[in-house]
């Protein structure tokens, strides 16, 4: 689908066949946007933001708590006060970072089905992450846990439509100097989708770079030249970077893995109050973080992000799916493809429980990305509290609303068969087109099917118990997982760690940098 | 806002300055479409559906029940078998309809302020309308009442993002012959907006046109010049007009009122499985009763208006938010485009209460009318079961996320103090904007504030007893009832009416004609 001007199809990857069972020309693994990006801000508006980034990164600063990172702009020309940690980066140095950073590259997977592409106009959607509790109505809230992880892990690879995994749930219950070895070997036992890693510290990035070289049985070589581990970064709005996350930065790039840079900059509290402030704030981190992958090795793939919204002005809390959200995700979205880089944006919701809140604020923030044609979408099925907590009901009813949005990137076909004269012709006025051939052939395939929406009547519904789609999304996600096996393959990668992890393990992990 | 080529700004009617008490530049009462149109079809797939569906009025035709409507269309050189009641309609008689039918018209309304401009680029929002039953939490669901109807009106009058009201609850305890009075009564007095009625027969039509008239103390000329009452016209698909719509669509039209034109394709049903084919019936329906106004009227408004989505295939019955429901409206705007027609596309929800399946398919599906710039959109808040029950809290849930779309028609200022350099430059790094002059001049106005969502945290929200959206929205709707007054007008336009419903009753009402 596209806009009334130009139509932009779908484009296909090689090895991507249609499914055997359904003939629909459906491709949830690889989806590409069907709408024209759509602006909130006038092309002027954008510009004076992004200078105005500029002139903050130049008079301003940005806070750099990491030596190394200060070192990095020192010897580009940045001015740095080594007392005060500010680091003032010229427009150059911004200029030159924009000329390395790649508009394109590609992203490894376990299963090379499930490549992506992170480019202007492709669509991922990835999975709530960083929450650091679970809840699902059969146990309740909790704290998570390894099983926890393991087990949203295992929901984010059964369902197409996410597309890489994320730090879903935070395993409380590992030791944080061994929790990169369990999140790991985790995503690599139980899903073929690329991986993620957090960046907490340069013994953690390096120990994760290693065992995804041994897991895939990659040399340096091969493992510099594609993404297959990825670490999002949030700057400290405003206007610092703090040690792990400019350590992250610099490892990753030096590794040819990627980082999404994602300023978490809330208008009205830890940024300006308005869109456009907040926008401008988040332009200038997210600009000083991507010079610093360029800074360390020019051509590091990176991801331009934006999380700006709102607080909500009762509670204080972070507000998703709001107005301002999606105005926030549709400037951004221009701020992108002003400085030509693919970019993240983020869905989500604040609500405490999946409820119409949770899905009118995660659907509305969803189709803000849309609009806005971010690459990829982060917080797209599960997140509740605003990341505080992972839920199972929640994710299940998500994924509903996100596939439905994934169809929409096939365009219905329009040939003469499609429109169906004959098919007309051959039912009486007043009559039905079920028995109908054009059905007959067709009726098998022509329809999503829905994952957790309950259509039947009020009289059966009542019936069956009268249950919402929270209700049901509980027997849904408590068979996905007990149906649950592993994707071929997975169980020789993550085998390949075992040793390596005994031994990390004996010699004390790897510490957590703060 | 709009696309990167060229934005589209909200336009300002006269009379509708910003609230005293907001500064905030927010406008739900006259909305302008703020994305660029989205299409589903390649141009030449619409020229053929729109082909398609002539040849089908040409070669098939159309099998119209009443003989007036036979006869206008015998007229105007249609080709006529009365045995089969069927009406071939030749292209000439399409082209010479869509030529006069106006591009752009006036509605009325009790309170000038809240007339609506229906033109292509306009946005309006209807409730959910057509419910035998009406349903809330606290009294449980039930066959509708005059009391419920009395109710949802007064909903709808407290909500401005609901432009033009409608048949929410059928007051099924009044009866069939005197219901239009009770109906319209109602509206007028406790409604400011534009008001509506069924085509039920001739006099029923005529009575509500009187009523109009006396209400609003109009001579005949006043009534015709512009749109007072519009009602919805559903065909009986396929390729079938029944009595009282035809009979509707020439007594709206003499009258100079508005026939909202809603042919309702399902697909895999009353229509071909394929959204092509639901569309290329829907156009030719719609078009066979366009063409029927401009015979009784030329020049009369008219809406073209879309309604197809698909069946669910487990349970038979109507599907919507699905993406066959999206695809169907993107390919009914281009249609509507293609014709030069304003147009209505519908939202609605499946659900049979109000929960995350309820939130997930209206949302998606009012923001697939946003993408295909329908000018109304009908069903926006409170349908649930495919339109059997108008749902209380299900009203108040949608009203959240239509009024976030409301919101996104006034684009985000972009100018240097809201970009705001100075403000940047006066927090500390890691330091916040709680109390910065930017944030305090605007902290009052600068964000939605929420009618349902609840953004405390888990421990508070928990603490105020862990309620639900919907659960909140219980308490709301009651409130919102509890403190209604019906607006300045009502009561005297609604009393001009007392003597002709006590005459007309007394006569025996009006019949409804099937």
């Amino acid at each position: 689908m596209g806009d009334e001007s130009g139509r932009r199809r779908p484009r296909r990857r090689g090895g991507e066949a249609k499914s055997e069972r359904s003939p629909r020309p459906v491709n949830y693994t690889q989806l590409r946007h069907p709408f024209t990006a759509q602006s909130a801000f006038s092309q002027d508006a954008v510009a004076a933001m992004h200078d105005t980034a500029i002139r903050i990164l130049q008079e301003l600063g940005i806070k750099t708590l990491l030596p190394e990172a200060r070192e990095l702009f020192r010897a580009a020309g940045a001015l740095v006060d080594e007392e005060r940690q500010m680091v003032r980066i010229g427009r150059d140095i911004v200029d030159d970072a924009l000329r390395t950073a790649p508009p394109s590259f590609r992203i490894r997977a376990g299963n090379p089905k499930r490549e992506q592409i992170y480019e202007d106009g492709s669509l991922m959607f990835l999975p709530g992450a960083g929450c650091p509790n679970v809840t699902d109505s059969v146990r309740g809230r909790r704290p998570g846990s390894l099983r926890d992880f393991k087990e949203t892990i295992s929901l984010h690879q059964a369902f197409d439509v996410i597309h890489m995994l994320g730090p879903s749930a935070e395993p409380q219950d590992v030791p944080v100097n061994l929790r990169h070895y369990a999140m790991l070997q985790t995503q690599l036992s139980l899903s073929d989708k690329p991986t993620f890693a957090y960046a907490r510290g340069k013994q953690q990035a390096e120990e994760c770079f290693e065992m995804i070289r041994l897991a895939h049985g990659l040399d340096d070589a091969a493992f510099a030249d594609d993404v297959w581990i990825f670490t999002i970064i949030n700057t400290n709005s405003p206007r610092q970077l703090d040690i792990p996350m400019s350590q992250g930065l610099i490892d990753f790039a030096r590794a040819g893995q990627l980082s999404i840079v994602t300023p978490f900059c809330l208008a009205g509290a830890m940024a300006p109050i308005t869109v456009a402030g907040a926008l401008t704030l988040q332009h200038s981190e997210a600009l000083a973080a991507i010079a610093l992958t360029q800074l360390a090795k020019p051509g590091a793939p990176v991801s331009y992000g934006s999380f700006s919204s709102n607080v909500d002005m009762k509670s204080g809390s972070p507000a998703f799916g709001t107005p301002e959200h999606v105005k926030a995700t549709l400037g951004a979205g221009q701020l992108a493809r002003h400085i030509g880089l693919p970019w993240r944006a983020a869905s989500g919701s604040a609500s405490n429980i999946s409820d119409a809140q949770g899905a009118t604020e995660n659907t509305t923030g969803a189709w803000g990305c849309m609009l806005a044609n971010a690459t990829s979408i982060v917080h797209a099925a599960g997140w509740l509290e605003g990341g505080l907590a992972f839920g199972y009901e929640k994710f299940i009813n998500d994924i509903e609303a996100i596939q439905t949005l994934a169809e929409l990137c096939t365009a219905p076909p329009g040939d003469d068969d499609s429109i169906g004269f004959d098919a007309i012709a051959g039912v009486d006025p007043g009559g039905h087109f079920f028995a109908s051939p054009h059905t007959m052939e067709r009726y098998e395939t022509a329809f999503y099917e829905p994952v957790v929406a309950d259509l039947s009547n009020f009289g059966a519904w009542t019936e069956s118990g009268g249950l919402t789609s929270t209700d049901r999304a509980a027997k849904i996600w408590q068979t996905v997982l007990g149906e649950f096996k592993a994707p071929a393959g997975c169980a020789e990668r993550a085998g390949r760690l075992d040793e390596f992890i005994a031994k990390g393990t004996e010699a004390g992990g790897a510490p957590i940098e703060s």
